[in-house]
């Protein structure tokens, strides 16, 4: 934009120009000073949450990799159309698979540049869904017919279960496979409109087959709902088969680098060999022969592993989102308190910090508890291996609870610190709207989080009558705030069933608030329990400093839920009003205790630049700078004139006499 | 996709494909169900709040008129890249700009297809910022120069106010406009990075002009910030003039048929002339002319008039949310309660309803809020007209708060409506996605909502030091509940300030967590002691059946916000644990009591089915068949074997032997 100005116009201007520029801020020099405040080591952290330096160098040699590769440049990823976003993130997809496959890098490796890219695809449920399923319900010949050949990526699968009239009730799940004795096939059939298959990732237009979620019929019986092995492409044209109709439910909120598909079949025929039948098996004549008693659990431990990762997930997305906005509101700075004096740090408003320093201590606090239900299920894991499900009923509950709580913290966190961060945090530059548009299918898939809550609700209530009846109680079980709380959705639960406890039904259903309400703050308890034992537990190899960081944002973290329950505990009679008062204090005190390490308590979560991808949340604070170079990627601003100025501007301002 | 399928096979499959669809739900039954248990006539609650059975009459019209443009056919839009939405979205705002400006249309016409096609586009800001800046701050030859080739749309102007820098501290503004006498020009000129003006809508790529806010210097001296009009573009090429960096900003979480931009000068000369002068003026030496005291009290009163509509826009928008998550929950079954058991709506479940329905009543609150600052304000404009401005100090600060807590209210309660939808409230043909990531920016822009709770505190806090000393307050000023909280606001700011109370600086900013939930609470009165009189006002005007629903609605308002408050009515001591409890209790049963009427209110908005544009949404209930026939329009079935096969799947699965 420089071009020739004259000597005494500049002279005219340069002398405001000069003041303007010596009073402006620095945002660098403000991510410097933020630095230097810090009161403990920083890469120490950043190594220990990471799990090693070693994963650190992998994340560092992973991108150098990715930005070999055209889809690797993550400045052009805001402006792709949909279409864009599909095919390439696919692209990029096969690109890593096959680079694994072929030895050029390890699975480790692979793993760190998708978790880089962070680039959801087509073949997401063919890595997350199609394979599990195959090596946890086929037998020894179907892995050793479809593993192969997925693992080849010679074909791609997905997960067909979530229907267009059923997600959450898979009972209801309508889609049919009637077995044909005669031939000795199943005829897949989808004989409503709600039974359209609807949801599963990759089926619109990338995966060859399915592992369809259907009902068995033989012999006139319904055996209710099994895996099948469905083939529904062409493998040469890739179109879909006679009897298929399959396609994009179009776009979502957020996540639309998948395909998520929809899928009719008409009276199509499968072999029989197609049904899993590792566990379940229909024999030659149509006689079904079930499986036995140890499946089922045997599933539930599988969704255990799912929410422990999910909840590991949700810990690093709101870490993302938090590291984002407080560097930025860190060097942002906003309104002069008073005449000459300099405008304050965004991150120095009251307001600004009592939300994002608790926010910052959530984050934490996911993390370590993503990291200790891996803990609990590998426990359970081998427990499992002698036969001991003992542990099962418990960890189910647990991980129910703690999947809605700790999804609906990162939903709503990642939302609450984009607004901390004003208008900017508007723009998709700021990497937060992705974020947040990406992130909260997570509420919802997996388990909706109301049903969740009131899986654990279960678990905690008739916990509470065993303890009344002086029974053992499982180790989580009850401490005396969540005990109120479950006493409370008793009696509600008592007094809608006339004086039963009764869990199904109308008086279960019609009194869910008051169990959901249990259901959180015993979750809450969970949260902050394992996160004082994994601060403690991280002592050991910590420097004394890093530690009390941590410590301190931990109780930030408690103070903070004791201020969000205020009204139940005040309500229960274990606070008094005074009490209610100085809480608020500590958590002031705490959030002020905090603020100086802010900064590097977000270098300590050890992202990368390339991970967050955000204007705002660049490392080193030149946060104007990137937003303006980002923009000029615009394709708006392929031409000077803008696309719209043949066909609709044009015409119109060719009148003006201006 | 039917084909021939055999009569065995067929046979084989019908009898259990009939079982199936006998049993299966009938969404569009339910919608009529629905309706038939109402209390009420929803039709004329629905001419009441739209203002008229002309306006409804006229909706109709404007539709019937929108669908014979391309444009105008919704079920298109969400497959729309951005460019494809900024042209389209231009392209519809300046044909029905020119229908009205032809005489093809009345006013009233234009402005309900506006309203029924809601896409946001490139003339935003020359309709609501820059043709109304002409006729507040103009003088008459400005006003004859400028305004006829505006309103021809010979011109297209927007509003650079915001700056990479600075939105809230207008006065940290830095582009300046430095007064050369020797040519009777200014100089214009952007002298840092964060100078660079950023956001204003239309600025990007449609924009031939700009009110430009700059600092205006003359004779060495700042006179502060000041409205300029400066052409940025050529009219015969629509490129940059020469001086003049301009472009496009790239996409935001919504709202993407705008194209935002950023601009910067480079020693930009425009006449003196451009100064929009009508209040301050430059004379022909330099010297400076302020404007007169009264002149600020003005725009004051403008940014009065935008916040009632921001508030009248919060209640419609979190209606509609609100109309799509009901109508279908109403018509979603979900989970038998018991074996053979029909399955329940979902809105007939405890957690669902009791998040909703008082969200319907909110959505209701938010309206009736809307009217009356309207009202409001042509009183005052009434008053002002007689020079009377003595209204203005409370209308400004309540307004400040108000416009907080109602975008506050409808950002969280898109959001919230939109889980209750469950999958299918992520899928952008619900429409909630896009109604949330276009509603958002309201919680930031006219005036971040934190700075405007401050705003209403400051008032509150210093209407309470009035009325310690006995003095007379505003009518608004404090009711009981809301003094507590500013008695302990103040004591929280004067223990800050060492017993002072002080309304700016440190101890102002290191307390506005207390101040903030000062003004939130206050805000939550006014709300609701406006529904209670607004919906006595209507008792004259609408059949009894129609007003009792509206009060138990209005109960139901609030109830709730009583239960959202518990804490602070148990920590000032103006409920007891027992009221608590009976507090939830009242919730339920009022809950209870709203439900055979929820779907009945959603139609009292009046809404048509093509303003809403969503599959779940729509009035007759069909929305499976919505979902399927919607998303037949994905770019990704363009083709049956998809965008990506030839580029990337092809080669990969050209090795399958299967």
């Amino acid at each position: 934009m420089s071009r020739t100005v004259d000597a005494r116009t500049k002279a005219l201007v340069e002398p405001v120009a000069r003041e303007i520029r010596a009073a402006t801020s620095d945002p660098k020099a403000d991510a410097v000073a933020e630095r230097e405040q810090a009161s403990f080591d920083a890469n120490e952290l950043a190594v220990y949450m990471q799990g090693g330096q070693s994963v650190l160098d992998r994340n560092v040699k992973a991108i150098q990799m990715l930005k070999q590769f055209p889809w690797g440049d993550k400045s052009k990823r805001p402006f792709l159309t949909r279409t864009e976003e599909y095919v390439q993130g696919l692209e990029a997809s096969v690109t890593i698979w096959k680079m694994a496959n072929e030895g050029k890098i390890t699975n480790e490796e692979a793993m760190a540049m998708r978790k880089q890219l962070n680039w959801p695809a087509g073949l997401e449920l063919h890595l997350g869904m199609f394979i599990p399923s195959l090596l946890a319900h086929g037998t020894k010949e179907q892995q050793e017919a479809w593993l192969p050949p997925s693992l080849r990526l010679e074909m791609v699968g997905t997960y067909a279960q979530t229907e267009l009239g059923h997600g959450t009730f898979v009972r209801g799940l309508e889609t049919v496979a009637v077995f044909d004795s005669d031939s000795d096939e199943f005829v897949v059939h989808s004989p409503t409109l709600t039974s359209t298959k609807w949801w599963p990732g990759g089926l619109g237009k990338t995966a060859t087959h399915v592992i369809l979620m259907a009902r068995l019929i033989s012999r006139g019986k319904d055996h209710g709902v099994h895996s099948f092995v469905v083939q529904i492409r062409d493998m040469a044209r890739h179109t879909p088969l006679p009897g298929v109709t399959v396609g994009d439910i179009g776009p979502k909120m957020g996540y639309n680098g998948v395909d998520n598909g929809f899928l009719r079949f008409d009276h199509l025929r499968i072999p029989r060999s197609a049904l899993l039948a590792r566990f379940a098996r229909l024999e030659r004549d149509g006689t079904y022969v079930p499986p036995p008693s140890a499946n089922a659990k045997a599933s539930y431990a599988t969704m255990v592993f799912v929410r422990a990762d999910i909840v590991k997930n949700a810990g690093d997305f709101l870490g993302r989102a938090v590291t984002i906005a407080t560097r930025y509101t860190a060097v942002r700075r906003q309104t002069a308190p008073g005449p000459g004096a300099r405008e304050l740090q965004v991150l120095d408003y009251d307001n600004v910090q009592q939300v994002l320093l608790p926010l910052l201590a959530r984050a934490y606090a996911l993390s370590f508890m993503g990291r200790a239900m891996f803990g609990q299920y590998k426990a359970f894991d081998a427990a499992r291996a002698r036969g001991d499900f003992s542990a099962l009923p418990e960890l189910h509950a647990l991980s129910s609870g703690l999947k809605a709580a700790c999804t609906d913290a990162t939903s709503d966190g990642i939302e609450t610190a984009r607004r901390t961060c004003g208008g900017h945090g508007f723009s998709q530059l700021s990497a937060l709207p992705t974020l947040f548009t990406s992130y909260v299918q997570n509420a919802t898939w997996e388990g909706d989080n109301n049903v969740m809550y009131l899986q654990a609700a279960r678990f905690l209530v008739r916990a509470l009558i065993t303890a009344q009846r002086g029974g053992r109680l499982a180790p989580s079980a009850l401490t005396r705030a969540a005990r109120h709380l479950a006493v409370q959705a008793a009696a509600v639960l008592r007094a809608a069933a006339g004086g039963e406890l009764v869990f199904e039904g109308e008086p279960w259903n019609g009194t869910n608030v008051d169990l959901i309400r249990l259901a959180k703050a015993h979750s809450a308890l969970l949260l902050h329990r394992n996160f004082l034992e994994a601060v403690e537990a991280a002592a050991g190899e910590l420097k004394p400093a890093t530690t009390r960081a941590l410590r301190t944002l931990c109780q930030l973290h408690g103070v903070t839920l004791l201020v969000d329950a205020a009204g139940d505990l005040l309500e229960a009679g274990y606070i008094n009003s005074t009490q209610a008062v100085q809480l608020r204090a500590a958590k002031r005190e705490l959030v002020r205790a905090v603020r100086p390490d802010a900064v590097a308590l977000t270098d300590g979560f050890g992202y990368e630049d390339y991970l967050l991808s955000s204007a705002l949340g660049r490392k080193d604070g030149d946060v104007y700078q990137a937003l303006l170079e980002a923009a000029q990627g615009s394709p708006l601003n392929d031409t000077a004139e803008g696309p719209a100025w043949h066909t609709v501007l044009k015409a119109q301002l060719a009148h003006s006499k201006l």
